[in-house]
């Protein structure tokens, strides 16, 4: 960790559970005091902070009097899960693009390094209330996604959400959800079984601390994670002021690609979609469509030029996993788990993070050492 | 008529029999020799003329020795037909844009004013085979695009295409059928009752004379003039590598707008579409999606500033509809008609010519004159 100090990492703790996600008031403070003073003004006397009027700092001053980021930490920690501030070497870069509204801190829950998996993602959202043709849709197109090792990330809600995660799991691949509440607290409850998988098999985020409830604000500023997260977001159904189309709008702004499926005109489902694609988004028709458009994992993937990081950088499960692998031909993730002593899933999740980073490669159901796999002067690779 | 004398439209008659529609040698040989000249080089011995084999030269004669233009401009006129020249007043000036492949002349059957209609005409195109979805969109938006005075253009095919015409139809409003055969030959012989309608009610144009037969490659031609003829082109349903797609990418060559409906992935009708919509093309949904695109009759017809056409160009027959209009109130076709002594049908076609003209206006079922009908100093407004 080179990011936050112990001191700066408990005020951010603190500050996501007092300053709302997407903030830009509380956002600027922490640019322009960072977190440990902005804490520090919150919870004694004295002068308000710029901009704020003086309800709404008597407002943040009483949670600020109830917050105990120790606490929270140590719940985290429990449920499986670590707190993230920008700076850390798996902070997700592409997050700092929403400037002040950048989020305080990320409670996240899983094994994968979530700044590796976030460099290929894509986001793949839509309608609640989607109809059979959406989810198959979106279950089609995200397990050609994951196949082709990209990230699947969206919000873990019902409708295309769940079809989208549900897709990527389906062939083991990587999925991410962004949770408008607190990582340990699942919704909505009908996906309880669902989350608990992601968080298995994937990656749970959340700017929330645990135990904070979702609200309306807090779906709306999720979206805004998903935009900025991802390399492009895909809009596979949604009707008109629909949520989606406020997250593709958001990717958009963020200069990120946004994309749609296309339907039936004579549903209304499709028609917040056709909206999209008749402004900036690009229609799409497949996963192949959809890479072509945010990029190959090639060209993400470090080459022969040096690597995007290098190997001794690699946290030591991941490297586990890395060495597990045999110097010729290929092999299952079962036969790699039992390698490096870890379960099939984790053994899965540190493979698709192999795999964005240029390491391995992925055959059907069985995975190698990349041909081309970045050279490192403590492990070079063998000469025939 | 100030376009082509008698000799020269003899000429051009003839030549429609020789020379293939899109050949651009034969258009090089019109623009730099002149009809008369060029048909006279192909009917008496000499040299031939330059850009082609003496095989394929000898092939044209051979046909430049059956002509008979006399014979077919009779029995153009038996069946209700004119032959149009470039420069006469009824050419519609936009095919001009084809340079050396712009039709050599045009047949028309039809009362309307050719060059008035292709004004703010419309290609609506598409699957032979389409599926219901396909066909009730072609009839939806056609209807609507009538509705709002736009003319329909499309090619008398089955699925689409006579879609497209029917929907137009169904609420009295202006189609164009372009044929790739000669407007006698009714193809395919199952729409010989709707083209007979077109006949009746809007236009049917050809390249080829009286008795030709279409074939695969002027089929093909045939849709360059539907793309040229038109302000944009819509695809409805098409699939991968359907003619359709080839009108649109003509239309796109010539600088028209194209457009396509989306449909859903799961339809291969649809796949051909959703290609052209991740080029160039623009999604549209409804009739108003396509009327913005290509513009409103607003920006074509003839406001305060000056009339498109003054009052005493019209032709008798449209001058006769128009005085037939109330100077105040609306009335019906049916009356309209009694008082222009021509059938309902004829008066519809005049008033979708005159509505195109800005001197009348359509109010569901009725019709009434313009409030800023274009004025004339031979026909002044009428004074409260």
């Amino acid at each position: 960790m080179t990011g936050a100090n112990d001191t700066e990492r408990h005020a951010r703790a603190a500050l996501t559970r007092i300053i709302e996600p997407g903030d830009t008031t509380g956002g600027r403070w922490l640019r322009e005091h960072g977190p440990t003073t902005t804490l520090h003004r919150l919870t004694t006397p004295g002068p308000p902070l710029p901009g704020v009027t003086p309800k709404r700092w008597a407002g943040l001053r009483a949670r600020a009097a109830h917050t105990n980021p120790d606490h929270d930490l140590a719940t985290a920690h429990h449920a499986g899960a670590r707190f993230l501030c920008p700076g850390d070497q798996e902070w997700p870069t592409q997050l700092d693009d929403l400037g002040d509204a950048r989020p305080t801190g990320l409670w996240v829950r899983g094994t994968p390094d979530l700044r590796t998996w976030a460099l290929h993602s894509v986001a793949v959202v839509g309608a609640r209330a989607c109809t059979e043709y959406g989810a198959h849709t979106a279950a089609r197109i995200t397990a050609q996604l994951a196949e082709e090792g990209w990230v699947v990330v969206s919000g873990g809600a019902y409708g295309i959400d769940a079809a989208a995660h549900r897709g990527t799991l389906a062939v083991h691949g990587a999925t991410i959800a962004v949770l408008a509440g607190g990582i340990d607290h699942a919704y909505p409850r009908g996906h309880t079984h669902l989350l608990q998988r992601i968080a298995e098999q994937g990656l749970l985020i959340a700017e929330l601390p645990p135990g904070d409830h979702p609200t309306a604000s807090r779906f709306i500023q999720r979206n805004r994670v998903i935009a900025a997260l991802t390399r492009g977001t895909l809009v596979i159904e949604a009707a008109h002021r629909s949520g989606a189309l406020a997250t593709a709008r958001t990717a958009q702004r963020l200069g990120r690609h946004t994309m749609g499926t296309p339907g039936p005109l004579t549903s209304a489902q499709s028609a917040g979609v056709h909206e999209l694609l008749r402004g900036e988004a690009t229609l799409v028709t497949d996963a192949d469509d959809v890479i072509e458009l945010v990029g190959t994992i090639g060209t993400l993937a470090p080459r022969r030029e040096g690597p995007l990081l290098p190997r001794d950088t690699l946290p030591p499960t991941t490297s586990d996993v890395l060495n597990a692998l045999p110097a010729h031909g290929t092999a299952h993730p079962h036969d790699i788990a039992r390698h490096a002593r870890t379960t099939p899933d984790d053994a899965i999740a540190h493979l698709y993070e192999l795999h964005s980073l240029g390491f391995v490669e992925r055959n059907g159901d069985t995975w190698q050492l990349a041909r081309h796999h970045p050279p490192h002067p403590a492990t070079p690779a063998p000469q025939p």
